[in-house]
């Protein structure tokens, strides 16, 4: 940016927007004029709401705000450092401050947290025309938030629900009860987001009505909140599976310190666990010292299981969050992968054999025993492979079944397990094969 | 299931739809009642639709196709064995069939394939009372798939865009020209499944209008249709970080043989690539025969670089797929990587350091030389993780450069290559660090 800052359009910015860094933002967001830097701003995640907000003067921050609806206002307090939320708060006007302080009540990651507190209500003893009369006198606001138009009878109990369009379609003397949709998919106020999206996909809707225990209508998830769900969720699950924290901010944008933490946290433990490598390793010294060619296959043996164990946990990890896979199928799961495993084995246990025979061949690499070392190699393989498939496939399932999120069982943690087992294999198929050959 | 299938509800059976197999479909399917079935086939996928539909006699498909729109009924073709497909398309009555073939000439994964070509038109000369009579006239068909109304000229030409609740606001006398909006976001009909749902998420709308160069408009793409995108996209990327092929289909109901072919492939090359491993390994054949207690770390070092390497690769990708990281930041990264690699790899030497001490002052285990052994270990894991780091974040850059997903810079890729330079690091300063006392 710098000095050719000025050419910059809302849509170059908004395009360029995610890998900004928030100076960038600023410079290019204060040139654009009023109308284009409000499309820009209700149109970025709250995040980032909340950091250009904060970098206007206070009293210029409430035009900003009455741009958003109620959980808009919601997201971007609570994306704001603890110390200035109070101040934001100040800058509504009465009826808003209560809607979204009932808002912050809920955890950010459930139904109650993403729902919308406007909705259009009709009374079921409404004609058509008095209904579509009234909507147009409420005006725009009611009618912008949610897809449909929701039936509550005095205690804001819900009965039912419309689209407008259905409502407009319908004939004018018919009263609402009467045309409105009595089989309701509605979600309790504290449902999980990712239990809420698929509810969505299940039920193919733009919107679900979020009730209380006693079946009162409390507000609107919209399909658009649902998208920043699945995506969020994703993205958690990505970064689990490749062994880290789940960073909750850009890569850009996470201070550098707190990225080294997320990572570190996890890159120990593994380095503990891996430590029993070293041990296992030092419980075959003698075998190596005897027979150092056993120490050459030692990378390629465990990784072989290592891979195989990431490829299945990576699998079953993605098929129980897409509730493709339930708790029940592990018995099937762990079959299928068993057979899998063995067949993978032999594939890799056949190119490592002939590997070991052509290089032999051609170099004469591994000595006068080369045969039963080959024989050794390709054995291991395959018992490496299918364990690392196992262990890969199980892992999530222990892991759901104890209560922790599957996707923990990350490529790298697999990985460290079957790195250890790989070996007490490896060394033990040797000992069984090489006795009487190349070790005593 | 079996005798108590008598007992399943449809929305027992919808919750459990994803986990089940096709024959366990087929029997709870056939026990719904007409209503119940509708709405179960309306709301699964396009592939279980088609399974279900080629379960019944072709003269039954007919009652179940003309449930759908003609971009889902697309959809159920495309999914079916080809020797089906003329067949389905038979059962369409002559304007469908005309629009299905249409849709099936565009790629799945592009806006064109994606697109409903049904959606309510105005005239931008009509006025607001005429509009709404019109579509009143029209009925619900043409309102029902997308959520706005769009304004086209005589030759097609798309001018504007307005929902019906804009409509419906609007001032009966004024010209639907005068209320609609004109800044409009468009697609072309090739735009990939990836870019679309960034446009989704940029402008936060609920459709987004697909036309031909002439800016002539061919159909519509709504954001219920591009939940099912983000999700698809990232079962890819998660499953391609897992070091496997994306397997495009459930876990459970791809065929055996099928799955070990995706994984077998990658798992195949893996193993090639790790060979190299035991090549590294034979050039230090000398050194290990000298000091076997070198070869005990080796399963703890090369392991400490795959893990964070897959660390930086997955986040590195993840930001890619979400466009916080462009082309150009490859710089910013590349710096960041060193800087959080020197760390990780500071802190996992200390944790090696010290446990080499530990174990020594217990057990006497590494001999007279622990000292310059643990030196060895801490100095290899500081360069092996910053390496690891580096290499983990830099590749997904190379790969989308050169044209091919980032993705494919699977964990157990980066493990690989990180294994081999990481046997170089190790041995290299080993042999520098332990001349004169365990080496020659």
């Amino acid at each position: 940016m710098g000095e050719d800052a000025g050419a910059v359009t809302a849509s170059e910015l908004r395009e360029a927007w995610p890998a900004l860094s928030t100076g960038e933002r600023l410079e290019g967001f204060v040139l654009l004029d009023r109308r284009q830097a409000e499309d820009l701003f209700v149109s970025i995640p709250a995040r980032d709401q909340s950091e250009l907000l904060l970098a206007h003067p206070p009293e210029g921050r409430r035009l900003w705000l009455r741009l958003l609806a109620p959980d808009d206002i919601a997201d971007v307090v609570q994306a704001a450092p603890a110390a200035e939320r109070e101040g934001l708060l100040a800058q509504l006007d009465a009826p808003t401050r209560v809607e979204v302080s009932a808002l912050l009540a809920y955890a950010e990651d459930v139904a109650g947290g993403l729902m919308s507190p406007r909705f259009a209500r009709l009374r079921p003893g409404m004609t058509v025309e008095e209904a579509l009369r009234y909507l147009r006198r409420q005006g725009q606001a009611q009618l912008e938030t949610a897809p449909y138009l929701y039936v509550l009878d005095a205690g804001q109990v819900l009965q039912g629900v419309l689209s407008l369009r259905e409502l407009f379609m319908a004939p004018p003397g018919r009263l609402v009860a009467e045309v409105m949709r009595r089989q309701l998919v509605t979600a309790p106020t504290d449902l999980d987001q990712e239990q809420l999206s698929l509810l969505f996909a299940q039920h193919d809707l733009l919107a679900i009505p979020v009730c209380d225990g006693g079946g009162r209508l409390q507000g609107v998830v919209t399909l658009d909140d649902i998208v920043d769900v699945v995506r969020e969720e994703a993205t958690e699950d990505i970064q689990k599976i490749g062994g880290t924290e789940a960073l909750d901010q850009p890569y850009l944008s996470i201070p550098l310190l707190r990225m080294v933490k997320k990572r570190g946290g996890w890159l120990a433990a593994l380095f503990l666990g891996e430590m029993l490598t070293a041990t296992a390793m030092g419980h075959y010294e003698h075998e190596i010292a005897r027979a150092v060619v056993l120490a050459l296959f030692v990378p390629l043996i465990i990784s072989s299981g290592g891979n195989s164990g990431s490829q299945a946990t990576t699998l079953v990890i993605r098929a129980l969050a897409l509730r493709e896979l339930r708790l029940v199928d592990w018995w099937r799961v762990a079959r299928r992968e068993v057979a899998s495993g063995l067949l993978l084995g032999l594939t890799l246990g056949t190119i490592g054999l002939l590997r070991i025979l052509i290089w032999q061949g051609l170099f004469h690499t591994y000595g006068q025993h080369y045969l039963v070392v080959g024989l050794t190699v390709a054995a291991s393989l395959v018992g490496v492979v299918t364990f690392g498939s196992l262990t890969g496939a199980m892992l999530p399932f222990l892991l759901r079944k104890s209560g922790f999120d599957p996707a923990s069982a990350s490529a790298p943690f697999v990985a460290t397990l079957v790195d250890v087992s790989g070996l007490i294999i490896y060394f033990s198929v040797a000992s069984l094969i090489l006795r009487g050959t190349l070790l005593p």
